[in-house]
């Protein structure tokens, strides 16, 4: 996607130097641009929990280099195979409620096995890692035409009138590898020429709306307004929301929601005015084991002190405020669990399916 | 309420010049402690628009306070009456969402009026603001005996275990004269010995329960936890919470209530989740002629920097941050309606009702 006009991926391999992953570093969004260089596992593994990067698809293409890093690494270790198996464990441990995680991971592992020689190996994770991360632009593209047809009907039904979306959290081409997943279908019809106007929550506590999410519909040129995550309701009670649209972190083949905290409160609201509530996903986000989201994903909880401080532009410099008590203690769980029942449908990259076990596994049969 | 174990109410007069009102300067809480003095009708008119004080009851007694300097001015102007009327509606015109405003003034021009001199309507003026505010702190007092009837029979369904009580924004001592709406019951628990926690919600754009509902709970040594406000949700869900407790700045008489922005979010998970949602409030914040309350009470629109910016403590002194990229807009609605189907009760000065006309106007029936 654009940035001040020049196309750029989250993640690739520096040009000059193989042995060396690029990434954005998010944090310093949207008050800058900056581009950090991943050496070893280690750093990726810290760049993955410390959120440089962070997004379901982002993360898996991380997981793919990340290991691709650790067969380079392994290849000077004393026991490749020890290394390639700690590395594995060091990448999954980072953050416990994506499942794109470890599903990289292991689809490495399965493949860098079929290698002989090291040299073999390490071939065969370069590849496996542009293979997830061109799957996944693949697959968000095609979530995009696939979304961008829903969004014609809305704006059909509205006789041409502006369509307003809602998203909440991050989940544009900068939570994956290119084009996002809930972001696809807005870029879809903003550059189809259809009339969409995004509300941008700002979700709390660490602002990927506010700090990301409206950057990059900034920097490509779509309408846009960050609204604070306790505005959604009232808007949708108003008339003002046509559609919403949010990613996942982790869906259930029964199709229960895991998603940035808050998108439950959005997912009761729509329902409550009638007004369609969509997650996009690529397949690799679908957990095929789960069947009860609410009691069987586990739910990051990250530090308090993300709740309690917030960073922000100073006289020029990122600054970082006290915005509670200084002894007022704060809780920060990541995720919560949208049942299926409030869930409209899904877009993946084969088509829109309900969020139901029949309907996702219609569409996904090989995983019956 | 304590503030550093002193006893304070959020308004009072000056006990040397009793041509001066002094008020706490809310903006500057958690971090600083500040009494700001108040002795011009515009003055107040300012504290009232600029949020030196919130808060429904408060804004009440501020503006009872505010039409007794209306008087003392009026009795230097030309026209006692053509003054008194300019500041009734300078006072009124600050915020347009809350109904204890226009109350409190309308009370005083039907007081004031009967006094014949100058003097006598000065003393008269006097009097009717001391009775708003004494009336107000009463009036939550009874609201925190009758909630805490509520809090006892969950705590006896929990066989005395700590009982969790969420609430938005801040319906505390400081958005009244003492005692608070939706926080009086909890102090009347905690005071009880009941063991509570209260879940603050930290209540963006402003952030009125992460600075002043966290700040009066630590003050007052009652247990809590900010959370960020997509977070309640998630915790009904997993039997974190077992009763929800909020203010309100308007509800009609039958029983639709206007409060801050995103409780209309809590009051849907809360019906989700089958857990009690109850509102609490002094009758001076019932509008007794509106019907609907989605489509009749008028939603003030703030400034769009309240959402862009967040201020907090930063090496010792309040900064201010900008959290958005620099040219993304931003909305700033102040209030949502939560419908009275949501409503489990409302918790007033003369007992606990459904949120209904029938129930409603049975405990009012002056209003019938």
């Amino acid at each position: 996607m654009r940035v001040n006009n020049r196309h750029f991926r989250t993640i690739w391999v520096n040009e000059n130097d193989n042995r060396t992953i690029q990434i954005i570093d998010q944090r310093k969004l949207p008050h800058a641009f900056v581009i950090e260089d991943i050496s070893t596992v280690e750093a990726m593994a810290v760049a993955i929990q410390e959120m440089h990067l962070r997004g379901a698809g982002l993360i898996g293409a991380a997981a793919g280099y990340g290991m691709y890093l650790a067969a380079l690494e392994a290849s000077a270790a004393k026991s490749f195979e020890d290394h390639l198996s700690k590395s594995a464990n060091r990448i999954v441990s980072t953050r416990p409620t994506a499942v794109n995680l470890a599903w990289a991971v292991n689809r490495q592992l399965q493949e860098i096995k079929k290698g002989g020689t090291s040299d073999e190996k390490i071939a065969i994770a370069l590849k496996t890692a542009h293979a997830i991360a061109d799957e996944d632009a693949a697959y968000c593209k095609r979530i995009g035409e696939h979304g961008l047809a829903l969004v014609k009907e809305i704006q059909k039904k509205k006789n041409g009138k502006r369509v307003n979306i809602l998203t909440h959290c991050n989940a544009g081409w900068l939570a994956f590898v290119d084009y996002g997943s809930a972001t696809a279908p807005i870029y879809a019809a903003f550059d189809n020429g259809i009339d969409v106007h995004v509300w941008v929550d700002e979700t709390r506590p660490r602002n990927q709306g506010a700090k990301l999410t409206a950057w990059e519909l900034q920097q490509h040129g779509v309408p846009h307004t960050v609204i604070a995550d306790n505005t959604g309701g009232h808007l949708m009670q108003h008339g003002m929301v046509d559609l919403v649209v949010t990613g996942t972190d982790r869906t259930t083949f029964t199709g229960d929601v895991c998603n940035k905290i808050g998108t439950y409160l959005k997912a009761l609201a729509a329902k409550d005015n009638n007004i369609p509530f969509y997650v996009a996903l690529p397949s690799s986000s679908f957990d095929w084991k789960m069947r009860n989201g609410l009691t069987e994903i586990p739910i990051e909880e990250r530090n308090a002190e993300e709740v309690k401080y917030m960073d922000g532009l100073c006289g020029g410099e990122v600054k970082e405020v006290l915005i509670t008590p200084d002894r007022s203690p704060a809780a920060n769980y990541g995720f919560d669990v949208t049942p299926a029942r409030l869930v409209t449908g899904l877009i993946t990259e084969r088509g829109i399916c309900e969020a139901n076990e029949k309907s996702i596994l219609n569409l996904f049969p090989e995983n019956k």
